[in-house]
């Protein structure tokens, strides 16, 4: 059973990464203001090392182990990010890294992936050949498992976001990230809603891989969604723990299709000037869509990653 | 006769478009750091208001007019990011702004010069075209004109990078801008000997538009170069005050060609996660094709623009 994080786990997350990963900007556009008709706040974990947010989670995953459990390295199954930001982390600490790929992930997530000296192992695109692997590897080299979002110290270490923005951009009255398994999302809820329980929270979710939202509906964990979405690190399912954090963090889930998350891609790219990669760009998508819920409000939006194939746009 | 701006004026102008321009920050990457052999510290002028430093030398010569010639407006003659900077900064001072834009210019680069409020002018893709388009507007309209690169003031406004650039990384001992008309190069040379003589500064040229190299090596201004690159920032002729500049400051000139620029867009892209335009490239390929003259050293390089055409990417 993985519990959700505290908010002292969160605070310690922060001084454990603080060596390692990135204070990121929050950068702004009066021309994406006028777009929203909202004051939006764009915190860019696409700067973070690695390119995206996940250095977070994993660093502080890898810098929590004892001695003993660390010489072991730690094994995860990754669309990309969370492996490429595992590999990065167990470098920081002199370990080995494992990680489970699932064939289709984008070539210049795997090849950063090697380039940090992890293992890849891959495996057929489904959550069961995943997880069935990685088991597996954990039985036969004793590495710890770092699950990409039911994990509490990934979850503690994606929180961390949450008391930077709020540092950063203080005037901020909600908060909108994407959510796939849901880490970034309920690290980033336990964070705000302690620092500031008014707060509105709110997840975008592709319509292609919308479990969060039918989870939150039926009141139960929907597990028979299958993924098809080009936004290829929100296709896995939400987590157990993950759920429980929307539901009790009352997180208001706004669905958005490929198409108006690929036109809030190219309108980040052109206004801010940044290379984001489409799983970002729901969130603004989420902004655009429903409208009328952040009319005239400040806005923070996680900017996740920006890791893309320059040779296959999707425009 | 365009004298060169003093390094009083470069100060003056810092303090003139504080209210209106952005201090853009300073990036780093330690892959391109290994790719390059070298410390690199990019200057994001392409987080600038209107996507490019232009908007500096803009705001500059619009903010020093009397009242009596700004109530007349402003005129010039751009490819583009000049002409929108100019635009934006009419608009800051609420004068009216005539752009004469060649034809072929980027097209994302035109609608944001009309949003702007700006009245576009269109001519032939020749500079003779230009100043003759841009002189019977003199003649009919009484406004002033704003040279792109040939004027005490725009490039006093460039200069202002150089002083930016010094206090947030203290430790560049050279700084590499690409070369056009060279108002940023000039200004930035003014500024940054101004504050550390001992600077090696370099510049980066095309090799389809190499009229500065050739003009500093005949000893003359060449003008008889017919620009053939894809860098459509930096096709215009080095102008004349612009080339004694060069020559004063021992500005080493790089000539590198389209498909080194485009190599090194691209790793920006990958690397850095920020969206810049072709003509800002130069300054990187410079580092990577004279890899020598920078190892070991740390280096100011000036991203200039993030103006692209994303229907249209060179690669």
């Amino acid at each position: 059973m993985t519990h959700l994080p505290t908010f002292a786990q969160i605070q310690d997350a922060a001084a454990r990464i603080a060596p390692h990963a990135r204070v990121t900007p929050v950068m702004r556009s009066d021309a994406l203001d006028a777009l929203a008709g909202a004051q939006l706040h764009f915190k860019c974990e696409n700067l973070q090392r690695g390119g995206a947010f996940k250095f977070r989670g994993a660093c502080n995953a890898v810098w929590a182990l004892d001695e003993a459990a660390a010489a072991r390295g730690v094994v995860t199954h990754s669309s990309g990010n969370h492996g490429n930001a595992l590999a990065l982390a167990a470098a920081t600490r002199g370990i080995r890294a494992h990680v489970v790929v699932p064939e289709g992930a984008v070539r210049a997530k795997l090849e950063a992936i090697e380039r940090a000296g992890a293992v890849l192992h891959r495996c057929a695109p489904t959550q069961a050949a995943r997880e069935a692997t990685t088991a597996q590897l954990v039985q036969d080299t004793g590495a710890v498992l770092v699950h990409p979002y039911a994990d509490t110290q990934v979850m503690a270490g994606q929180g961390t976001i949450a008391l930077e923005l709020l540092a950063q951009a203080p005037g901020i009255d909600a908060l909108v990230t994407p959510v796939g398994g849901g880490g970034l999302a309920s690290g980033v809820a336990i964070a705000a809603h302690a620092l500031r329980p008014e707060l509105s929270l709110h997840a975008a979710e592709p319509a292609g891989a919308d479990d969060a939202a039918r989870s939150l509906a039926r009141g139960e964990r929907v597990t028979d969604v299958v993924p098809d979405t080009v936004c290829d690190g929100l296709r896995a399912l939400v987590g157990t723990p993950n759920l429980d954090a929307l539901r009790r963090h009352r997180i208001d889930v706004i669905t958005v299709t490929d198409a108006e998350t690929i036109a809030a891609m190219r309108l980040l790219w052109q206004e801010l000037k940044l290379v984001v990669e489409v799983s970002s760009a729901t969130a603004f998508a989420a902004i655009l869509k429903a409208g009328e819920r952040f009319a005239g409000r400040h806005v923070g939006v996680v900017l996740t990653g920006g890791n893309v194939d320059l040779d296959a746009l999707p425009w």
